[in-house]
């Protein structure tokens, strides 16, 4: 086998976590290969504060032989190399007697830097970074290197972009297909929603998970309302505020904000935050705060303003957008995004189509944000 | 085989005709087949005034026996029962003792009833109508039952709908992969493409047919030009009046408009029409003129004001959508369409996606617009 086909296995294993229980954490794989192609050791990291995937690998390998000085350690991240949770990696490795590492991707973390610290005590090293490493965690680089959430922004439009007709209408602009694979697909693979009061109380939005055929499932949620509208009396009973048990439901206001509703519904939490004089949050003060509450991948289901905010502020990742079967032909429906920049075309913001899938009529189209 | 599977052999017939030489008839093949399932007559309709593919295919098999009474006829299209360019089809099928006739499509002309015809006389008749056949004959049965042209429109946009930027630059929205399939596969394939003045003299547009490796191809030309912009002096040397060996450009404006080029550039006519009060082309008109310059299928390459008028007077029967890989992000961006109609979204165009293709990171979504 090839040095990438170990890789791809290591990467198998570490898909078998799950994000709930690793939280925060990469999703890494290991295995330990001896001379002759067998592998020996295998792991991967399952919760988070618990052991990682190299020492599992390394710890199975051990039980066999006592010497893995002919063997190579394959794992999907550089190992860390300094003390977290577990002790560094590093230092069991360089124990073990094993002589060559081959990684799968760097960690975005200087304090990590495990390869150079096993290069200057003479294991050979390689690196050969592949897209899937990447793609396996692109929430654990997009928290370590941007300091923020992953972000996917959701919109549902017309082929002419409109995400509502002049009226405000938007039920439905896609078919129940594609509303099946958001919920199927999407929301359950987020850990939060966020939204605007405003959207929020113009759709009566639960943002929950609804799948046929089973019960719903809770979502987080994140509801951008800088003057408290959702914490009014009358709206206690607003769909959003469903009998939870495992998520909560935060209202990020401006500081000083009198709460109206007394007592607040049940795991519902106030977040007080700055915003400037144009009314927009501080995303620097929103990105530290969901990301202590463990919110490490969000997907912004909002109006047009919200949308065009975040995506000039660089604030999202990707794009997941559906088209419905509809020319709606009318200047006065609602546009998806609302911003007047006078940009020239070469100075758009690039995007890259990873995916596209039709859903009956509907397309639904996966882009990344191309970073500038 | 079945009967389906006779009809299909005989669609496979018909799409041999060459489109330049039915001119606006309909593709359409034919096989007669024995009581023992074999074809021993097939043919299809080749050049327009010429032949019909039922008479190939019954003079074939006459040649072989003289009695056709345990034979079927399959014909994708049904047989004519008047006299046109040729003798009424059914007249030959009847003297030629066939008892049983397949057809694969109705024809959408009324005079044309020789199914009725053929049971009135005591032929077993079966209509098995297949999406194929229509799909095949779109533009014939398009100009049959809507006395126009069958219209595509193309569009290329950012994903968030607009065809240029502010300042009205669209060079190059889309991707060399992108234009090459418009030229390759959509322009090749009509008879003319429609623009308007405006487009035609903002882009410096050509219009013709250009293929990487091959020598441009000529490609007619209908320009909308109500005031006759393009005939002026200084357009001499538009680069739409090309060489042109086979094509010409149509330039059509309102009634006694002064040609001051003189004489007009080589290839080059004028087709006065009407426009109304809002300085919009009659379309019935326009239709007529078309058809009898044996324009059968054009291609709308022009602005939003246009596309809108056209969607919204039902003038158009495909879309060819492209997205490039950019959100422009500007409410100054120009979209794609341009109308003020207050339209409901339950009222909004209903459209098919018929088929999508990714061209790098471009995506090409074609789409029929639904009668309503």
């Amino acid at each position: 086998m090839t040095q990438e086909q170990h890789l791809i296995m290591a990467l198998s294993l570490a898909q078998k976590a799950n994000r709930a229980n690793i939280k925060g954490n990469p999703f890494v794989g290991a295995i330990v290969v001896d001379e002759n192609d067998r592998i020996i050791g295998s792991g991967y990291h399952q919760k988070w504060g618990e052991k990682h995937a190299e020492i599992f690998a390394i710890e199975e390998a051990l039980l066999k032989t006592s010497d893995l000085s002919s063997c190579s350690l394959y794992v999907t991240l550089e190992p860390c190399s300094h003390h977290g949770k577990t002790p560094p990696c590093t230092n069991l490795i360089l124990k073990s007697g094993i002589k060559k590492v081959v990684v799968g991707s760097l960690d975005p973390n200087p304090a990590v830097s495990g390869m150079k610290l096993l290069q200057e005590n003479g294991i050979d090293v390689v690196l050969i970074e592949t897209p899937e490493a990447k793609q396996l965690n692109k929430v654990f680089f997009t928290n370590q290197q941007k300091n923020r959430p992953f972000v996917r922004l959701k919109m549902a439009a017309t082929l002419d972009g409109k995400i509502a007709d002049y009226a405000g209408t938007s039920k439905w602009i896609t078919n129940p297909s594609s509303r099946a694979f958001l919920h199927e697909t999407i929301r359950t693979n987020v850990d939060a929603i966020v939204s605007t009061a405003k959207t929020v109380l113009e759709d009566q939005a639960t943002l929950n998970i609804r799948i046929e055929g089973s019960p719903n499932k809770e979502l987080n949620a994140v509801i951008i309302d800088r003057t408290g509208s959702m914490l009014q009396e009358v709206n206690t009973k607003h769909p959003i505020f469903y009998n939870r048990n495992e998520t909560k439901v935060y209202i990020v206001t401006a500081p000083d904000i009198i709460n109206t509703i007394n007592p607040l519904p049940a795991n519902t939490e106030i977040i007080e935050l700055p915003f400037n004089n144009n009314n927009e949050i501080d995303l620097e003060a929103l990105s530290k705060a969901l990301l202590e509450k463990e919110l490490y991948s969000l997907l912004i289901e909002a109006g047009a303003t919200f949308n065009s905010f975040l995506l000039a502020k660089k604030w999202v990742d990707e794009l997941d957008y559906f088209i419905g079967s509809k020319i709606i032909l009318d200047n006065n429906a609602k546009a998806g995004f609302n911003l007047t920049s006078n940009t020239p075309l070469q100075n758009g913001t690039p995007i890259t189509l990873l995916a596209s899938k039709t859903l009956e009529n509907d397309i639904y189209l996966h882009y990344a944000i191309d970073a500038l």
